[in-house]
């Protein structure tokens, strides 16, 4: 990845409201890749205190797009299409991660995928999947 | 729909910090369906101001979730299990309006959709449709 | 629809060995919807002789991608990019009858859905729903 | 795995009349996981002789369903209730291998996976992916 797409994607991230009001951050980035963390917190909870599934649907899908943006040219963002979430465990913790990377990259669509997981007492627990397809656009 | 079901709702939409952080209102209420309205602000948008997947896929997931729950017994709540959504264009407007409607009932799971609507200058357009299922717990 | 695209549409569904097999009919085509059945027989069934996921799939795929193909330029063919599908009540009966439609058209990809109803006695039974995006590509 | 679940395994996959007409066989069976392979042949292809997305889809789901049947208790069988499909790649070759696993187990429901790869010139393609819920009923 050059530098030039590493800028891409973290202005783009930088740019979007969401990310910020949810506390998000881009911790990790690669060829294909990228990692996402964001806190568990009363204000983005569901009735019970745990994450609501909107909090990691947002974290998952940020990191799976920008795990596509990662393989596209400079001048090519990327726009989610569908994108199927299976939340498997409660989202109890302090912190959720978002591991998302490229499945199949394409000039036409892109497929990636999301696991997420709570991080809290020094373990981690996988609470979500999700699978997709991102567009390309131009820029 | 009786009034306590109407109040086990209401309350739990209540008690969502999610809900309260995106501005979220739930707006209709009947046996099988709801409605949930957000505004599109800056802060929940993506990079080009348009509602954020994430934004969409909260209202939309919450408005589909309370229409299964409106079908429940008075002491059983509902979880998302798994759910689809697609992005079928661009949510510029200055509301999104979801509308979650019971597509299969059930005791051990519950199927539901959801349409999202951008509301501004007059006109409605369908920006996504959701697809998931909903499982029953006790409360 | 033009007596051109209704001419490919048919040829294309005439050329599917699988659609052969499985003893499908394409019964209704019209401009963004269309209509396929096929026999439920134990040749095609699971293990209580119910029609089989992959059958009830296949026709309600079939019925989806061909109300998108009726909506394309004659020099354009259709591939499936993703499907999901709910399966909600047995599919028990003598037919299943797939009702494709066209959720939201485009020239980079076309959002369909499917409803597939099972008939038999006299009633109709809504067994499986189905959601996803077909792909144009060139002919 | 008991010798009591393999059976019982393999007698539901016998029983299915559909996986006998499309010729497929259960090639690999252990605790949480499964593999099923099928010719790809002019009877069950599309209109270019590639496997057909609902030939793709029943090797993957009964998989995946297999999977999840290999860790349920020996009085449990196991539905499809919902199932998303990518087709990434044309399903050419000779045949379709589909390699199914748990995500996560569950008493009232379960989360599963398959890959499917086509085989051919002694090279494997990643061709689809599926990901979705089988639900747990009495036998």
């Amino acid at each position: 990845m050059t530098p030039e797409i590493r800028m891409k994607v973290e202005a783009s991230f930088a740019a979007q409201g969401l990310m910020r009001t949810l506390g998000a951050e881009l911790t990790d980035l690669g060829q294909g890749f990228c990692t996402v963390r964001v806190p568990i917190r009363p204000e983005t909870g569901q009735q019970h205190g745990f994450a609501h599934a909107g909090l990691t649907f947002s974290v998952g899908d940020s990191a799976a797009g920008y795990s596509a943006l990662s393989v596209m040219p400079a001048d090519v963002e990327v726009l989610t299409s569908e994108m199927k979430i299976h939340l498997i465990r409660p989202a109890a913790g302090t912190w959720l991660r978002a591991e998302g990377k490229v499945i199949k990259p394409g000039r036409r669509l892109c497929v990636v995928s999301a696991d997420v997981y709570a991080e809290g007492d020094g373990a981690d627990r996988h609470v979500a999947t999700l699978l997709g397809t991102m567009v390309p656009t131009a820029l």
